[in-house]
This record gives C-alpha cells, sequence and structure tokens, in this order.
C-alpha cells in the first residue's frame, strides 16, 4: 500500500473533463488521511494537437513516466481527423508504459437497465491483451487513393507477449470464487495467431488445475454475451476481440456510462493507466449529462492496482448502492460525483 | 429466372444433413412444375477427410463450378484440428468462387424469442465482404511452439475488392424502403484498411445521394446491436467484422436457428453458395432436435439469386406464418420441415 500516491491527470476531450473532475472528487474523499495525494494535469488531446500539433511530445511522456499511476479521461474529437489521437496518444501510452494487460470488468449492478430480458446474473472480467494484435500499427497501403490501392494490417503476436497476459487472467480466474477462464479467439480462421494462443493458454493452464477452461470462437462468444453472459467469470483475449467484446459487456451491463477500465503494467515497470471505457462524447460534453461512474470505478481499480483495497471496495460499494437506491430522477454528472464522494467518506 | 436449376448438395457435417434434407423437401415443394430441380449431392467435409485425407480435391472445385448454385449445410467436427476444414474446404468455395458479397439478413420474426428486453423492431441486412480481409490466410508463425514464437496474421484489403462489395450494398440499400447504409470499420486504429474503406464509401456514396449514410466503430456497433438494432437497415463490413457481427445479430433475432446467408458472386462467373450461419452443432447431431429453418430461409435466398423472386418471398411468409403460429410445443427438424413444405406448396 502507498502511503503517498503521485498521479498523472489527463482529462483529454469532451466529457473526459467533467468525468475526471468526479473521479478526483471521490478519490480525495476515500483516501486515509494519511495517504498524501498529489496530482498533476496533463493538457493532451485535441485542443493541444490543435494549438500546437503534438499529441504526446517525448518530454511530456518521460515525465508521465514517474507517476504512481495516470487517470485519463477521454480521447479524441470529430474535429481531429481519425486515428490521430487514438494512435497517438492513447494507444502511444498503452504500447510506452506496456500495459499489457487491459483489464475490464463487467458486472451488471442493481437496479440498473440492461437492454437484456431476464436481467441475467452477470459479474466477469474481460483481460485483454493490450500491446500487440492488430493494434501494433504494423500495415500500410500502397498506392493510397487509386482503384488499384492495396492496404494491410498486421496482426502481431509473440509468445511473450501472450504467455504473460495469459498468465495474469489464470491468476485472476485462480482468486475468484468460480475459477473459470475462457480463451476467446478465432483460431479456425486465424491459424497462426489462434493456434499459438490455444497452445499457450493450454500449457499455462498445466499450472492452475484449480482453473477450468473453455475456448470460444469470437463470433460464438458474442452470442453468449447476450444469451448467456452468466456463464462467464474471466475471459481472456486479443486486443482486438477486447475491444470489441468489452464495449458489448458494456452494453448488456447497464451501458458504457458504467464500465471501468485499467490499462495495467503488472510488473510496476511503468505506471498504470486508468480510464472509462466509454469515449469523449462530444455531443453531450458541458451538458452535465455524462456519468462518472464509470471513471468512479476505473478510480477504484487504481486504488486496487497500488494496493488500497479497502478503499477500492468502499468506492466499488458505494456505486452499488448509490445505483440500488437511485430512482430515476436525472442527476447531473456533479450530483453523482457529490454522492458517491458522501458515501465514500461517510 | 431459371427454367431448371441444376443444384449442388454440400449437407456436410454434424446437423448439416438434416437441415439440408428439410432444405431440399422445402425448395421441391415451392418450385412450380416447370422449373427443373437437378441435385447433386458432394460428399464433403468431416468423415470424407478421415476417409481420405481430403477437404476439396480439384476435381470436384471443378465440378461444382458448373452447378448453377450450390447448398450447404455445416462444416466442422471437433475429430478435426480446427481450421482444417473451414479453410480447406468452406472458405475455400468461398475464396475460389469469388464469393464477395456474404449477404446475412436479420429479421426479428413474429411470436420468436429474443434475449433483448422491449422487442424492438428488427430487419437490417449484413452485406459482409467474402474475399479479404483477415480471411485471405496471409499469415504465418516463426520458431512455432518455442518462447520465441512470432504469429501473424495479415488483413488484405484492397480497393477493387472493398468498391465492388460497397457498390453492392448501396444498391441494396437503395433499393429497400429506408435506404440507409451503415460502414463498419475500425478506422481509428486501424486507419490503413479503414480508411481505405472509408474513402471508397464516401466516393462510391456520391452515385446514390438517395442513399443515407453512416459510419460506426465496429466496438461501437455492438452496442447498437442491442440497445437500438431498430437504427440499422443495410451495414457493409469486412470480412472478420461481418463474422463477428453476424453472429451477434442472429443471437438478438432469435438465435442462430433462424440466421441465414449467401455466399454470393453477384457477376455470375460463379456458382453462389447458401448456407445456414450456424455450425454443425455436432452435439445434437442426430437427434432431431436441429432447427431447419436457417437452412429453408437460405434455400429462400438461393432462389432470389437465380431469379426465383416469387418463390422466396413464399418461403419467407411461410417462416414468418409458421413462427406466428407455433405454440411452443417441441417440433422435431422433419415436423418443421414437413410443415414449411405444407405452406409453401398450399
Ligand atoms: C479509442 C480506441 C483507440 C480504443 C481502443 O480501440 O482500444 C477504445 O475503443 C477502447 O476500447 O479503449
Ligand atoms: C466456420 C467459419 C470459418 C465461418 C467464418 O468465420 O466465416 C463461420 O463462422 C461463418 O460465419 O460462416
Amino acid at each position: 500500500m502507498a502511503h503517498s500516491i503521485n498521479l498523472a491527470v489527463i482529462p483529454g476531450d469532451g466529457i473526459g473533463q467533467e468525468v475526471v473532475a468526479q473521479g478526483l472528487k471521490v478519490l480525495t474523499a476515500v483516501l486515509p488521511q494519511d495517504v498524501k495525494l498529489e496530482t498533476k494535469q496533463y493538457d493532451l488531446g485535441a485542443q493541444r494537437w490543435h494549438r500546437t500539433g503534438e499529441t504526446l511530445p517525448d518530454a511530456e511522456l518521460e515525465a508521465l513516466r514517474h507517476h504512481d499511476a495516470i487517470l485519463l479521461g477521454a480521447i479524441g474529437d470529430p474535429s481531429v481527423p481519425s486515428g490521430v489521437l487514438e494512435r497517438g496518444l492513447l494507444l502511444k501510452l498503452r504500447f510506452a508504459f506496456d500495459h499489457f494487460v487491459n483489464l475490464r470488468p463487467s458486472k451488471l449492478f442493481p437496479n440498473t437497465a440492461t437492454p437484456l430480458a431476464g436481467r441475467p446474473d452477470i459479474d466477469f472480467v474481460v483481460v485483454r491483451e493490450g500491446t500487440e494484435g492488430p493494434y501494433t500499427g504494423n500495415g500500410g497501403s500502397l498506392r493510397t487513393g487509386t482503384p488499384a490501392e492495396v492496404a494491410t494490417e498486421v496482426s502481431v503476436n509473440t509468445a511473450y507477449g501472450v504467455e504473460r497476459v495469459v498468465r495474469d487472467a489464470y491468476e485472476r480466474a485462480s482468486s475468484r470464487p468460480r475459477k473459470k477462464l475462457t480463451l476467446v479467439h478465432k483460431n479456425n480462421v486465424l491459424v497462426y495467431a489462434g493456434h499459438m494462443w490455444k497452445n499457450i493458454f493450454d500449457k499455462v493452464g498445466q499450472e492452475y488445475p484449480e482453473v477450468t477452461t473453455d475456448y470460444l470462437h469470437v463470433d460464438a462468444a458474442t452470442i453468449f454475451f447476450v444469451t448467456q453472459p452468466e456463464r462467464f467469470d474471466v475471459i481472456v483475449t486479443d486486443n482486438l476481440f477486447g475491444d470489441i467484446l468489452t464495449d458489448l459487456a458494456a452494453a448488456v451491463t447497464g451501458g458504457i456510462g458504467l464500465a471501468a477500465s485499467g490499462n495495467i503494467n503488472p510488473t510496476g515497470a511503468f505506471p498504470s493507466m486508468f480510464e472509462p471505457v466509454h469515449g469523449s462524447a462530444p455531443d453531450i460534453a458541458g451538458t452535465g449529462k455524462a456519468d462518472p461512474t464509470a471513471t468512479i470505478l476505473s478510480v477504484a481499480l487504481l486504488l486496487r492496482h497500488l494496493g488500497h483495497e479497502a478503499e477500492a471496495v468502499r468506492i466499488e460499494d458505494a456505486v452499488s448502492a448509490d445505483l440500488a437506491e437511485r430512482d430515476g430522477t436525472f442527476r447531473s454528472t456533479d450530483q453523482i460525483g457529490d454522492a458517491l464522494a458522501a458515501r465514500v467518506a461517510g
């Protein structure tokens, strides 16, 4: 447990600013008096890019590296060409800080609207690989813009990268009551990467005889996400499949207003980064309609990562209680933040 | 409209045999007397592979080429290593016969169970690219099986391939009442392929001013599939995203027991192939529990493709009426086939 937290804050774009403010409010409220919290804001995102053309200069990357953790709001704006900020900032951080465990819990909280009939019992966590797959930027285009264009995207997978994330997933599965781990891939088509994932999954599994394992193709997994989500406990999957599945998971568990995530480097060599799964939602930015709960739950993941388990649980319990008691009247971003800050302090 | 149909039938594995029998039953019942139907069965799939080691010999590929269309049940069995039959048979057919339009309609029929609360009005069609993307088999692995293994999968996209499928999707959107087309990709990360898709989508769109267009990242699309599926009319997307989205679409519209598909070469240069989206389901093979409706709806797509629009509509209407009137008592594969054959003949 850290007795001081030196936190980097990247509010980013759109509602990022608003939700991060609430995350910090709750973080301040939950921390014991004797834990010193220092925060430093970093001005990164669409505005900075428009002003200076920079996405993430080396000096700032280096400065970020010396924090204990990073809290990020959201990155992206329609005024910036698609891909510039995602690849130049968000993914650059994930790759530079070797965030190979992209942790995304999915839980259907009480009194929360789900599009699914019958309200299944949902409580699983996706361990999405964060530094490989089709996210490495290994692609290109030839004769761009002509009728003879060829564009490629290369999914890069290494035994080193797959084994470490698979092992992390087994550890998590092993520490949960149900002890079940499902590998999701598409090894009947993506045979090279898919077979490597499956072989490593089976090999590492021998060290975890207490964990029940399962394999699903990604297309079949989406079916079970809506017809039988209660079957999942821990899921491990590649970067792209994890991206797709966690948005779907967020949707079935009440929407991306509640979905938290951690971009984790479990070795501690680099600061881990915590962010809501939702984007910058420019259409509602500044209206007070953004739900800060996903950011606040991301703060809980951050605290857990830094060893503050009790405080993490306090936040999660506060969110549960808050959702259970809400009566459907509109609450602004600020009001939700206030309510949760009051609960965790109390 | 063809006055004779020379059909190749590949029942394949597991429930493939059973459902194809019902598809043929309904096809025979719906065809006018003056249309001559000839069928030839091809023994391809897991059993053949076990017996001879062959997946799809050249002589059979050549023979298949001379049919007007192909009806396929399902391919795949747990006794065959993952990928062997998929790539050596199913995908080989799609690629050899240049099935660049993989057509997958999704409709929530009356009286059909959906996992979604509130029963949204779902009626869209996914035009999945069928001959490119990460399905081309362009990948490899180095130092296979060692801790230093590297495995790659290459998504190959050409302007030629993208433009023809995008154009087909615009044509379909233009002929539907709502005239709406959504491109799904992930152009904020897969920038080379994604930007090419988006540019071609925008360029071809200029020829279809009557079509309203929209773009969604694949992760966001999965959210709308469960929260707002009624927003979709026609969707065009790449091979892998289409694979994932159409299984999800099948799940929300009552399950893969109802999902039909066509692997179409719109130029007519090669026979098109029609198959249910579901797999071989070896766990229920031979029990009479398989629902042949997806195969029967695939026969409707087959008839439409060959110009028999009235017969296609007759089958679709029969399925609607049959589902509307069913009362929840169990019906075997055969009974469902009989009921639908009686309706289309009547
Ligand atoms: C914004 C985008 C690059 C990102 C991703 O694809 O990982 C987002 O969708 C996410 O899931 O965090
Ligand atoms: C069996 C498999 C190769 C196939 C695919 O991925 O296309 C199937 O999932 C489908 O959707 O038809």
